[in-house]
This record gives structure tokens, C-alpha cells and sequence, in this order.
């Protein structure tokens, strides 16, 4: 299938949600990105809460609006953790996102992300090795960076959609996010993103955050996309490399203009 | 009682304090908030040190000057620790202080904050919810976000105080501090800090540190938050964001001219 | 022995291969530094990887370039993912790298360090103190700050080059790298460096990238101190406190001008 360029009338339109609606996110994520993924939360409007304990974990997930499962600094006491608070968040009807960090290149994740994936996530966000060793047609990526683009990796992401259920976003030079039907692709953002430290991982806790608004899922995932898109493209143009780069892209997510957008 | 406005000469003796003790504060704190909270100590004059292994935290507890327990992402692991550290501490006559975040809204750190309540903290830092729920009063607020407003909780932290013997500091967009005969009310600060993870948390590391300062605790509390107050006025002033609001309030910070403040 | 200056055409040249090798270092660190020392490497080109359960510590660090062991929040848990993680670096043939935050202070890691000092460092990095107290000729600093000038800790760093084998970098207002046959002197840097948490930290995964890299490891060491040195230069120039540091040294290092430093 042929994939539609998003629409700036929805990435408006989600914008405006996250503004509203204060979204409680659970974070079980990385040891490396956790205050800026808070901070990009925040930017946005959403209220994020880490909670680890395995008994915290089960209670939050069913209080929380969404939950982000990351496995980038995965343990066997978090690993424990994240399954609990996973079926927590299904029987409560809560969405749960996964980013399989470095899935593929390293055993034990990859072992912990297939058992995972039967459990019905609402969205999957990964660069391009990711998505395509998830989907079983490639061995992973160097670490935690790719070694494919976005577009081979697109016809992996709509498998794994139709398999598994879940909205699966391909994220690199080009967006890809798709329901296994529909693919959007989303342009923008700046190559300097890719020197900074958790981009992705962010990316994925606004996936996740998105997935608890209102409105057509694959539209929320691929507008979660666009708003990076848009951001990092502003702050890539009032910075002068990545350490300013950070919080000039703190900025131009708060500061987001839904009518310029639309 | 009525609370009194904190002087801002004791705002200025307090910096004062901090540039020339360089106290080393022992902080056991949460994942998201340990680079902002290390830095903020930095910027003041003092000298934070992360110290997390039972055995470890229990030698750094009686060599430090100062002890903060935060429990934002306690694990099983950490409360045993924790507990050991504060013995520690009161055994070698050093200050602890505790930062109960997100109590009442999660069982296990409810069940944990309350045992160690008992252990003679020197301060108590929390939002209004947190400092409500702690004293029985309220079952928490939403996540880590307080749902209450500062003022409202100023019985229940004149109470806690009455009953623990800490200075109990409520932060909101008015801070109230209190050692249960007197209360002391801070003004200033910028609705922008809400938006960056970790400025209640970093507040309380400075907290903690200030009850190893010379003079009366109260104030010294108080001075804590005045001096938040302070640069985060100054700070949103200067910044255009969420993220150069950062930098910012840590260059305030650094350079807070005491001489201006008296 | 009397130390050579570092040459600027050798700093030049390891900025080059720094850009250009795209080095996979696996980062074991403390939790006060992650988001620094990663964003650090990414702005030199290198490539950062957080790998941490001991069965994907010991599978990465055969695949790795680089491994690099910090103490900093050092558990039990931690030390045993370490030591495996070493063994199967140096089976792979791939250098690792000590960096003993604040050993001599706290025994748990004070024993730790001794143990795997016997399972050949590629290169050791910390401050006076920690230099001291590792090779046996001090007690250690106060929590994670050194109490000694590097210049005093010169023969001790000799004589642990010597012990170990490994390339020893004590640094400090200046730093000096040796191998125990000769020593390097590299000048630079600036005063508010030690105002901001995990500049030590983050250089030695720069030393730990640098070992991975062609050339004569002493003088890629020292090369690692050197581009810090003149990075952190260029960017206290350039900021007005801490907070606007932070952001200007990692454009500082991502800018940095091989022409102009040759």
C-alpha cells in the first residue's frame, strides 16, 4: 500500500488534546532518558509518574491513562515489573506502549519483547532495526542505533501491525505509522536529533500518551510523530548544536502553534 | 496563627550559609531528578554525593552532613537501605530529611513514609496533597501532581510538624514553612517550574542541606525556598521555555547576589 | 620523570578518528550521569550504549568497542554484571576502562575496585583522591570531591600505571596521563567545570571511546583530557553560569576545529 503524508489539520487537533486533557503517563523506561522524556511530557501538557516497584507498578498502571514499557536498561527485577503492570493496564483498559530498545542485538530483551508482544499493545515505536527484528526478518541493529532506513523497514511495521494488533510506528529520516490497513508518513524533524540522547525514547512516551486521547489511534501515533517532526525542525533552526539543541526543542514543544500548524 | 513573610536578609545570610560550608549532602533520591538535583546542590556551594548500596549508604550517612530520602521511585531494595541510612544518621547526629513524593496515592511508599515518620526527620518537603495525605488528613493527589493548593495544607503541615518535630515546608505557588509554633510564607517562583521535572525535588535536597547550616532551622527551611523563589523568578524572566528555563534557574542560582536580596 | 605537554596536532588527530570510527562504547555508570555521558559521546561521533543485567552486560561487551566500569552508585547487583561484563571484554579482546568514583571514602567499593584492578584496565581516570587512595598512598577524598591537588597525585598515578598496566589519567585544574614510563601534561579547561555533575564521569567514557581508537593509547588518552579541556575553554567563555555550560560545552565539542587546534 501506498502511505498518505499527515494531515496538519490532525497534527493541530492532537496538539490541542495533549493541551487539554493533562494525560497521566506511567513511565517504565530506560535509566538514560528518564528526565527528558519527563521534560518532553511536561512540554506538552501530559503529567508524567515513574513507578517501578513491581507492587507500585500494578496499582499505578491502573490508575494512569497510559503506560510506556522501554526496555533499554532492562533487568530481571524490571522485566518482573513491566509484565505485572502490563496485565494491570489490560484488565483496566488502560493503553500500553512498547520500545524495544536495541531488540534484536541483545538476547535477553529480545526474549522479553516477543513474550511481550502477545499481550496486546495499543502502539510500538522503534528505528528501523527494531521494528524489522520484531518482526522476525533481521537480526537487529548496531547497539542501540539502527543499521536499516525507515522505508525498508515499512512493510515489517505493517506485519507486525496486522499481527500483533497494535499501531506500529517505524521512526527515521522519514516517519512510518501504521495499523497493519493505513500507513501515514510523516516528514520533518533535523539530522541533529539523532545526537542527542533519547529522542526516540521520548517520541515513544508521547506515543504512549497519545494512544489515551480521543480520536482515531493511528492518526493520534502518527500526530505524536509530526509534533517531534515540527519541533525539531524549529529547534534545529535556533540552536547551534545538540546541547543547545535540547532545550530550544523543550521550547518549541510548548510553544507549538496549532494555527500556524493547520 | 498567622504566617509571617520570611525576610529576605534571612534569604541572603542562608546563600551566604551555603557559598562558604560547601555541605556534603548524602542524597537517595529518585531516577528522574539525580543530574538536576546534583547540579542544583552545585550551583549553590554544596556538594552532593549518590550513594545507594545498603552497606555503603549507612558508612556515607554518619560522614555526611546531610541525608535526603526521596521516595519518587522506591523500590524494596532502596526503603531497606533508606531506613538503614536514616539509623545511621541519627545515630551520628546528622539531619535527615524526607521528600514523601506521590504518598497516599501509592500503598507501598504510603506504608514506608509513614514507618519512617517515626525516625525523627529534621524537615519535610512535599506538595500540598503529599503533605495532606501524610498527615491523614487526604488519600494523595494525581500521580506526583498535587491536587490540592499550598494553603489548604497548612493545618495538616502545622499538625505533622507538631507531631514529628520536623520543619514541614508545603510548596505550591505560595510556600508555606512551618515548625508547628510558627509559620513562615514564601512568595515568588514562576508557574513555568511546574512544567520541568524536579524542582520539588531538587528544593528538598536543598532543604536537607540547609538543616547542616548554622542557625534556626525554621528559617533556614524557609530561606531554602525563598531562594527557589528567587531564581525561579529570575530565571523565567530570562528564559523562553520549558528547557532554557533550566539553564537559566541554574545560572540564577549560581549567581544570586545576596547583597540585592537584603 | 618530567611531563610533556600534550601536543595540539595529536588532539586533532584523535578528534578525527573520533569522527570517523563511530566508537560503540558500553557505558556500566552511575545513575547521576547517564544523560551527560551519553550525549557527550554522541557529540564526538561516538555511539553510547547503557547495558546493564549481568546475562546482556557479558553478551554486549564482546560486541562492543569499549567497555566502561564507573562505581559511582555501585550495588551489589551492579558489581556482579561488572566483573562479568570485564571478563568478556577482555576475552574479546576489547579494551575497558575504571573510573573509581570516590574509592577510598566508602570500603564496599573501595574492595570492589582493588579486586578488578588485577583484570587489566586498558586506562584508569579520577581525581587526585581517587588516584591516591587506588594506588594504597591515601585514605580518599570527602564523598566524590578530591581533597588533593593532581600535580600531588602525579607519582601515585606513575606508580599505578605501572601495578596495573593500565594508562592513568588524574585529572584536576590540570591533568596528567601516563603509562608509568612517561607523562603528559594537558592544560585547559575552566574552573566552573566543577560545578556541574558528571564532567569527570562523562570524560572517562570518552577515555574509555579513546582506547578503541588507532594509535598509541597513552596519547589518545590524553588526547580524551585534551579536547574536554579545550571544549569546557571554549564554552565558559560562551555561558553565563552552570546551566548555559552544560548546553555550550556539548555544542563546543560537537564544533570543535581540528584545523584550528593543529
Amino acid at each position: 500500500m501506498q502511505p498518505d503524508l499527515l494531515n496538519h489539520a490532525h497534527i493541530a487537533s492532537v496538539l490541542q488534546h495533549f493541551r487539554t486533557h493533562s494525560t497521566l503517563v506511567h513511565c517504565m523506561t530506560n535509566d538514560v532518558v528518564q528526565t527528558f522524556t519527563a521534560n518532553v511530557l511536561l512540554a506538552l501538557g501530559a503529567s508524567p509518574a515513574m513507578v517501578i516497584e513491581r507492587e507500585e507498578a500494578v496499582q499505578f498502571s491502573a490508575i494512569a491513562d497510559a503506560l510506556l514499557v522501554n526496555v533499554g536498561t532492562l533487568t530481571a527485577d524490571r522485566a518482573d515489573a513491566m509484565r505485572a503492570a502490563i496485565h494491570s493496564a489490560n484488565e483496566a483498559g488502560k493503553p500500553w506502549t512498547l520500545d524495544p530498545v536495541a531488540v534484536g542485538a541483545l538476547d535477553f530483551r529480545s526474549r522479553f519483547c516477543r513474550e511481550i508482544l502477545s499481550l496486546h499493545p495499543a502502539a510500538i515505536r522503534g528505528n528501523a532495526s527494531e521494528i524489522m527484528a520484531l518482526a522476525g526478518v533481521s537480526a537487529g541493529g548496531r547497539g542501540v542505533d539502527t543499521t536499516d532506513s525507515a522505508s525498508a523497514a515499512r512493510p515489517a511495521a505493517e506485519q507486525l501491525a496486522r499481527e500483533t494488533g497494535a499501531v506500529v510506528a517505524v521512526t527515521g529520516e522519514v516517519d512510518y505509522v501504521t495499523d497493519g490497513n493505513r500507513t501515514l508518513k510523516v516528514i520533518g524533524g533535523a539530522p541533529i536529533m539523532t545526537r542527542i540522547v533519547g529522542t526516540g525514547c521520548a517520541l515513544s512516551a508521547v506515543v504512549a500518551a497519545s494512544c489515551a486521547l480521543p480520536g482515531e489511534r493511528l492518526v493520534n501515533v502518527a500526530a505524536a510523530s509530526g509534533l517531534f517532526a515540527q519541533a525539531g525542525g524549529e529547534a534545529a533552526s535556533e540552536s547551534r548544536g545538540p546541547g543547545s539543541f535540547v532545550a530550544a526543542f523543550l521550547d518549541a514543544l510548548y510553544h507549538l502553534d496549532g494555527g500556524a500548524l493547520a
